[in-house]
């Protein structure tokens, strides 16, 4: 083996550097989603099973006692954005084309505590997520599509995106100027928002 | 330069994994802790200032409307969990010393929407947490002390414990079971403990 000099490893390791950093600014768009859609559209909900490790974006709460006789979105939505999408957005104040949001609905668990009256969070049963991806949605309000993996457990293993007139209509109707993001009743977007 | 094979670089590059790997462990738990105290033992914001980077762990929200004339712990509450201290609990099941929550305060800003009638998460006012630190509480029912920057902007740059009388009362009283820890309104440690 022809022995080579320290320097000319110092010379190997910028460039590899280079080539990584410039063969990862060449890689389309689409293939750094963070989420997979089967061979018939579908979203797949293992693809972004890590969820609960992503950013957290707020929880409203709607619940079926103050909607009787049942809340169109019943109980807790905690929502959770990709670590990256969220970073292009304190950067850029707007959503990245393949930016997913993924919502995660839990029942009313209590309504009193030490703390006082109130809502109190019980068990999970439910979980939802909308996307933002020009090439599978090119049709759609600002390329949003929505999905429902179920409202009970076990959660479907995959969803089909919902019509547009089912979810945005209601987001264009309240949130058009936000790119159909409920910005307004989510503190941590608004806070990193310039 | 006395020029070297490459073999010699591999070997000296895999030493030095392992090398660092073993410094890793040898560090003590306390200085892997993930927040700091000024020299007069009051928690220093800065220290923990990414914790919307943290993982999520629950929402309660207790309204002043429910409460009057005005709720103890007002509003919403937006838990989170250093990972390493998640990935610990997830793991164990119990919290490593070293362990922090923090507890954010927003308003309630809304109570109707196009999804119904609720509360929707309005600004933040207030910032508050709790460390589990046998170093530092060698008294404290199971080592836990409470923390608050303050319910209003801008916020306390250091925080002194709170008397054990002021918090640990009632966590003793309604989760002495769960290590003081009111996982009975949180899912999310429900769901990753075993």
């Amino acid at each position: 083996m022809k022995s080579l000099k320290r320097k000319d490893y110092y010379i190997a390791v910028v460039l590899l550097i280079f080539i990584s950093a410039f063969t990862m600014a060449m890689i389309p768009e689409q293939a750094r989603r963070h989420y997979k859609f089967d061979k018939d559209g579908q979203l797949i909900r293992s693809s972004i099973e890590d969820y609960r490790h992503w950013v957290y974006v707020g929880t409203p709460v709607t619940p079926n006692d103050l909607n009787p006789p049942a809340a169109a979105f019943p109980d807790f939505h905690n929502v959770y954005i990709h670590p990256s999408d969220f970073k292009y957005y304190e950067k850029h104040g707007k959503w990245q084309d393949g930016t997913i949001l993924v919502k995660e609905l839990v029942t009313v668990g209590s309504t009193q505590a030490v703390s006082g009256k109130g809502y109190f969070q019980g068990e999970f049963y439910g979980l939802e997520a909308t996307v933002k991806d020009s090439k599978q949605f090119p049709d759609e309000p600002g390329n949003w599509a929505y999905f429902s993996f179920g409202h009970e457990l076990p959660l479907l293993k995959t969803a089909k995106a919902f019509p547009t007139a089912s979810c945005n209509a209601c987001h264009a109707a309240a949130a058009a100027d936000t790119d159909f993001v409920f910005t307004q009743y989510y503190p941590v977007l608004r806070a990193v928002a310039k």
